[in-house]
C-alpha cells in the first residue's frame, strides 16, 4: 500500500465532487476539505468500527464500509438532522496479502459511495498502519443540519405523560446479519420533526438495545420510563431476547400525549407505541404478567 | 472500563463547556454535539495517532493528547483557518492494567484540555475497544473558520515566480522528542494570511517532511520547487538529515514575488526564504555546489 497512489486515487475520485454537491468547495486532497457551511445549528457525530468485534473479518468490504458510514448516519438521525459532509478514517493492519492497495483503495471508494447513497459528500480522511495482527479500525465523522424548523431533537426532553413509539421491528439485528444492511431512519426522523414538531419532545437510536438506550433516555430527561414488553415489535428475525441483542437501529421517542401518529411513516416504516414516560427515574420493562423489572442493563456494550 | 461511568464523566466534564464556548449548543452526552456554525467556509482535517508508531507506549498521557490535537490543528493551520469544535475518538486494547478507567478519563480531559488550549470545545467522541495486544489508535476530527478574509490558503496556488518561505527551525523533531511538543502554527499562518492576503498564494505544513510535502505543494500547483539546502533554517536539534525526519509541523509557503516579509512573525517566530518557484514539475533540493537533486523522496511516510 504506496501513500502516494493511494492518495492519487483518492484526489482523483474527489475530483468531480464538487460538481455533484456544489458545497464542496475543496475536496480531498489539501490539508483539510472545505465546505460551504449555513449559519444556525451544526449537528457533530462521530463512530467507529472495529473488525472482529463490529463486524467478522470475513465480511464484505461493501458491507463494512456501510456500517461504518450507517451507524453514524444513525447518530444523526436520531437527532433529525441530514447530512452535510463526512470525513473518514482507517487505521489497517501492515499485511498487504489482507489489506492490499486495491482493496484499500476500493474500500474508501465504497465509504464514499454510501456516503453519497444518503446524500453526503466524504470530503477528507486520514489513513494510519497498525501492526500485522491488529484488527482494522474505521471512524466516520459526520456533519448535518437539522432536518425542519423544529430543530435537533434532544434525549433530555421526554415530560410525563409522553409517549413512547419506536420506528420498525426490534430484535436478532446481530444474529441475522441485518445489523450490516439497517437502514439509517433519516427520512423517517425528519418526517416525524416535521410533522410533530415541538410535540417530538425527545428522540435516541436504539444502537446499544432497547432497554440500555431507553434508560439513556430516562436518564437525559430526568424521567421514568416504562415499555410494555407484549407493545414492543418484533422483527421476523427476533429470537428469544429482543431487549438485549442491540444493533436494531431503530429510533425511540417520545412524544406529546394525545399526538396522532399513523401506523407507518410515508416510507412504509412501522410507527409502534410501545410504553409511556412517568414521573421518577429509570427504565422499567412491563411483562405480561404485570411485572416491572429493570431494562437499563438489557443491551450489548457493543464498544 | 465501564461505559456509563465514563460517559458520565465526559457529560458531567463538558456541562459547563456552553458556559466557556457560548457556540456550544449541545456538548457530549447527546446523539450529535451541535454548535451554532456561521455561514461561509467551514475546513474540515482528521488525522490519528497510532501507539509505538507516532508515539512511544512510555509517552506520558498529556503528551500523547497534546500530540493528537496539535496534529490536526496543524492541518487547520496549514490553510490559515481557526479551529471551531473538535471530535475524539480512542480505541483501546482491553487491558484493564493498561488502559484503567481513571486513565481513560484522565485522557479525554487531556485532549479536552488541549483542544480548549488552542481554543477550540471538544464537543464529541467515541470510544471502541481493541484485543490487548493491539496499539492503542487515537483520532482527532477538527473544523475551522478562515483566520482572515484572505480565505482558506490551498496547496496548489503557487505559480513561477514566487519566493517559498518556512516558519522556525528545521530538524531533529522526532529523535528530540519535540515532536510531542511543537506548536501547530495557527497564530503564524492567520498572521500571514492577514498581512500578505491575496499575495499568500500557497501553503502547507511539513509533517511529513521538507522535501517531501515540498513536493506535494509542487504538484498541487503543478509547479516545480526549487530549495536551497545553505538557505533552510536548522533547528539546534538538527541532526545530518534535516530534510528527511518530517514530524516539524512547520509551514511551507510560497509568496508572490516582491512580498515583504520580515526576520519573524510578531510572535517570534522566525520566517526564512529558502527558495523558489519556477515553470516546470517537481521539487529539488540544490546543495552548496549548485547540484540539484530530487527532493520528493526526502521525508517519512508517517502513517
Amino acid at each position: 500500500m504506496q501513500e502516494s497512489s493511494l492518495l492519487s486515487h483518492i484526489a482523483e475520485r474527489s475530483r468531480a465532487l464538487s460538481a455533484r454537491f456544489p458545497d464542496v468547495l475543496i475536496g480531498p486532497g489539501d490539508d483539510c476539505g472545505v465546505v460551504r457551511s449555513r449559519a444556525g445549528a451544526l449537528l457533530l457525530t462521530v463512530d467507529q468500527l472495529v473488525e472482529d468485534r463490529h463486524f467478522a473479518p470475513s465480511t464484505p468490504d461493501q458491507h463494512v464500509a456501510r456500517k461504518a458510514v450507517a451507524r453514524s448516519m444513525s447518530d444523526l438521525a436520531a437527532m433529525a438532522a441530514h447530512p452535510a459532509w463526512a470525513l473518514a478514517t482507517a487505521a489497517l493492519p501492515t499485511d498487504s496479502a489482507r489489506w492490499s492497495e486495491p482493496r484499500v483503495s476500493a474500500l474508501f471508494d465504497a465509504m464514499a459511495s454510501w456516503a453519497e447513497h444518503w446524500h453526503c459528500p466524504l470530503v477528507g480522511g486520514d489513513i494510519a498502519t497498525l501492526p500485522p495482527a491488529a484488527p482494522a479500525v474505521f471512524s466516520i465523522a459526520l456533519g448535518g443540519y437539522p432536518a425542519c424548523d423544529r430543530g435537533p431533537v434532544l434525549r433530555s426532553g421526554a415530560r410525563a405523560g409522553d409517549e413512547l413509539w419506536v420506528t420498525g421491528r426490534i430484535g436478532g439485528s446481530l444474529a441475522s446479519g441485518r445489523h450490516l444492511l439497517f437502514e439509517p431512519r433519516l427520512a423517517e426522523s425528519a418526517w416525524l420533526a416535521g410533522t410533530l414538531g415541538p410535540a417530538l419532545h425527545a428522540m435516541i437510536d436504539i444502537s446499544d438495545g432497547l432497554g440500555r438506550d431507553a434508560a439513556r433516555l430516562a436518564d437525559a430527561s430526568s424521567a421514568r420510563l416504562e415499555l410494555h414488553a407484549d407493545d414492543v415489535p418484533l422483527h421476523p428475525d427476533a429470537g428469544g431476547t429482543p431487549f438485549s441483542a442491540g444493533e436494531d437501529y431503530e429510533l425511540l421517542f417520545a412524544v406529546a400525549p394525545g399526538s396522532s401518529l399513523p401506523a407507518c411513516t410515508p416510507n412504509a416504516t412501522p410507527l409502534t407505541r410501545i410504553g409511556r414516560v412517568t414521573a421518577g427515574r429509570g427504565c422499567v420493562l412491563i411483562g405480561p404478567d404485570g411485572r416491572a423489572t429493570d431494562a437499563s442493563e438489557l443491551g450489548w456494550d457493543h464498544r
